[in-house]
């Protein structure tokens, strides 16, 4: 029944992950999308802007110009912050006093220090009093805790797909904290929307590079949610690459085996099995199992696997995820089924 | 002048690798193709089998049956060996006892012990005698050698991507010897032009996915030539992933700085420059530098970049190189000048 | 309520088509998936044929080998035929005669003369019999026939591209029905899963040809539903061809403009209104729009615009559907919505 | 010998088209390229802009400001233009003045009427005094002219792709000149390496879509040729495309076939082989033939194939280009070698 539909905003919704954002909430079952603002779209209709919303119930919604008073008077209960870091805390602040429940999908609410923010994203917080109040939206680590929550902190797209792999094994203590590297790579969109010669097609396409190491802004939350989990400060190298697909995260992780490898493999399963049994969204594939982006973009999935590698006492680990989706928009509207009692899978069901 | 060219055989010139040694030897300055083979094409014009290579001068060169009289009759003095391996060894003998100098892009002798053969390819080596006689052929490392062998073993694809850019900082003991991880990732063109679902477009486009690790057979001669170069045994993990491209292996690799990492950077500009300088294909992008396939591709080149994490007391390095060029075809061609004493250069200067 | 979904078998499921049928089906709201046949695949769990299924529930249903007596055992009250044309009729006939409904989406029934079946397929029709009973499946324009109808003949990929964007104009007499000339093009999951060289990444990519022309099999269906429309025999030029994505279907259309030019833009705007007003899937772009495949792919829509080229007394159509949806699984999932009653969007409003 | 090598200056080499002469000039026999502007580039070296041109003899040649002196200066005795339209005018007439010979790329020559110029590019003709003094930089019509020529004006990458096929029809007489249809597909280069959303990656891939019908430029010259071929005013209908690869054009032509369809086939082949034999970069492929643009890419060859569609009485024309090779910057090469008496193929015979 329309009655009964949430009523949510999207603030600033033109990019890319504002547009998957928009994909899946106007097909959620328990969701009104009642306003998406936009300050270069402002005025036109939402399939105008995305040829692919036209036939769906939103279609004809017209952005508005990103305006606090705007969006609380669309009656909104929720809404969805897919704005930069920094901008992201100008619309959090005012929306969480009116009364709104937020998913921020910026960087601002991620860290638990606000030092460590500064160190990495080159600015002070810009409102640290709320640090204390966010939850990091990772619904497999955090389910109670972000359906209690007001203001919910999306992960990054590759944290995700580094945290699923290796939370669960630290918390077990099967592997050594000392040591971890990761190569990820990701499709074009994980770039955003921002039209740079280097995002270009004939630039992107044909074309593999590594970029941002050694200190990619989201070493910051993976090594905080990592810290957390060893129960020791864990520091790693993390290398991103620039894939040429549209959209997905494929994850590479080494670490060293802790303590008898015999039987490592069986200990991994049982790991994976204690954390993410009856988490709908995290697929163990298996040992000797390399996960693949073609089997969960455009899906809520992230898809586990691993080798050991007993002539180096390592453990392989490899994810997959869709950048836009677990990585982002899907995820966000997780945390949101989690925040308003919905069934965690609400909207999120594709395949 | 046509009677100084070189006549030249290729031998299983069907497949990708043998598609690219056709392509660089139809306009090399130097060379004559005077016979290729193939099974399964023989009697079909080159052309026709390769429509890219209509207009060259052997368009109209007609594939014959592999056959080692037929191949001696072309009045070839050198032959590259495209086969499997295994079934390169089954010209590589006779073909040497008959006076051809070889290039060998399979297996067959790049490694110099035949138990590890027997252990990485399941099987016992075919020719074990010939071990001792064949250089490995990257020509940055055994540029003499080659140019006096008669039996020249081009590398895997993959080894080159990581030989060149660890084995000048082991020899120079610059990084640690244990703890080394590789992930590599190559485009389609690398799994050879085998009729299997796996490899079809709509399977590969849009997807990543890390294969064959833990113990890819490239593992072998990766490990006998670090090791070579660190005076120990050295045992590294290596993940290859296939990525949707035609072609182009890029490399990312994590090892471990050795001693002081102060000047660590200086010192690796350094080794790459005694090892590099005067070594037309290898081209030193720098600190902070990432290599980029679409820079390599279709050339000789390979490119290598580095960073230094020194918070994780790392050095991450990075290459790209063509898998069908610097990683089998052109670098097997860079091979063959040296040894008929051309210009390293020759038919290679392609952007 | 699980009780009333409608029991359904997909016969011939392993292919691309399958697959995508399998894909929607196991999150249509009124179906319950109770079996699914393919020779290879017999005895494997969806999941593992196909892993992006992991996590549906119908993840553990087993492949089971194709039985007339094993696909009415199972209890399905309808069944999709994915299996090549003349294998398809071999299943048609039986399980009609069972009771079942069906959906075939080979092309043994989507022509109404086993003469043009013969001169298109080079074999006798399987089961002239039934050519009167069956009702091809395009539902924009068999509406009430479909809904009716216990045995329906989805139409091949390229004929709905083609279909949707000239049959209304045929009708209402703007086009000439002579001269008609049609560029199509395909990602490559419309050549089928086969493991045939040609369709390797490495052919595809970075490639675009032509094929087929001047008489694709599909022209047989096109040029019958084409000449219904206009009363009249229309023949027309169709040229597909291969394109590098994955899935997709983009069709240019050039025709005479019948009679003046003048106002023939509104027309065909009006045209198209009359046709596809509360039809959900037609979306008309409007003059000066041309359709892009990456705006429907993965839905059941298709996309029309159009332009006037006055200096030659032409009107060019664009139209746009995904190969596997609009084009083969949801267009026959559309038909069997109607056929038993559910909302035509059932299971197919995704974007 | 260097001292017998041509001084050779590129003006405006930042963009796609510049980076492939500057490809195909730095291994050029007979260039010695001795200045290359770019206002955004001035001061950065060739390799520092274009990575792949490192190892290249120019890898150190600086950009400088596009300046009449500056590049007088040089001592270029020839220069290629690669400026948008408009701006080529302005470097084309004092370069002439000065005595250079030169090759534009732009469309600023190609046209013989001012008045067509002013309709198709929107405002008035920069330098009409020149059209009678330019030569249309098609070898394979023009070679005499441009042998002569001090101003070769190169054709837009479409055109080329439409005439080559379809100019020894006309004149031979064998295709109606009215109601030719063209539908052609680009390559992402082809539109230029401008920062724009729409050219993104993420836009691009997975994506087609017609776009500039039923007017776009180069209609222009397309029609001034063939009119020309004809003897009579041709108007045709001309649909381009974008899709996803980075280069390479493919062209399909529906037209009539004039009289006796019987033996339009071997009529065909003989207009071809009078037309272009001798002509080392057409490459008639024959009856049944498909051109694919991946054996053209990085090319200069254009590839011609054909069949006969006796259904509707036309012949469909199949042809295949590099947008950026015969299309643009290698046939550029190919006039300016004739301008200056070397091989037609000097610099560019690659495969």
């Amino acid at each position: 029944m329309e009655s009964q539909r949430i009523p949510v905003a999207v603030v600033g919704a033109s990019g890319y992950t504002g547009q998957e954002l928009l994909r899946l909430l106007v097909a959620h079952p328990s969701v009104e999308l009642v306003a998406t603002t936009s300050r270069q779209e402002a005025g036109r209709a939402l399939a105008s802007v995305f040829p692919r919303l036209a036939g769906s119930t939103a279609a004809d919604l017209a952005f508005i110009a990103p305006d606090i008073e705007a969006i609380v008077a669309s009656g909104a209960k929720a809404a969805f912050l897919a704005l930069p870091h920094g901008v992201a805390s100008e619309f959090a602040v005012p929306l969480l006093e009116r009364g709104l429940r937020l998913v921020d999908l910026s960087a601002d609410y991620r860290l638990r220090d606000a030092v460590v923010y500064r160190e990495f994203y080159q600015h002070e917080h810009p409102a640290p009093q709320l640090l204390g109040r966010a939850v990091y939206g990772l619904p497999e680590f955090y389910r109670e805790e972000i359906a209690a929550a007001d203001l919910v902190a999306s992960p990054g797209c590759y944290p995700t797909s580094v945290l699923v792999p290796l939370v669960p094994l630290l918390k077990a203590g099967l592997i050594e904290p000392a040591g971890i590297a990761v190569a990820s790579l990701s499709g074009a969109s994980g770039a955003g929307k921002k039209a740079e010669a280097s995002l270009l097609f004939a630039e992107v396409n044909e074309s593999l590079r590594a970029y941002g190491a050694p200190k990619h802004r989201h070493l910051s939350e993976i090594e905080q949610e990592l810290s957390l989990a060893a129960g020791e400060r864990v520091v790693i190298s993390f290398v991103p690459h620039l894939m040429p697909v549209t959209a997905g995260i494929a994850t590479t992780i080494f670490c060293g085996i802790a303590g008898d490898a015999d039987a490592i493999s069986s200990r991994v399963a049982e790991a994976y099995r204690e954390a993410y049994d009856g988490r709908p969204f995290v697929r163990v594939l298996g040992e000797g199992a390399f996960a693949d982006t073609k089997h969960v973009v455009r899906t809520n999935f992230v898809d586990v696997g691993w080798v050991v590698d007993r002539r180096t006492g390592r453990l392989i680990l490899s994810s997959a995820e869709d950048n836009l989706g677990k990585g982002a928009g899907s995820q966000a509207i997780q945390s949101f089924n989690l925040m308003f009692g919905l069934p965690e899978t609400a909207g999120l069901l594709q395949f």
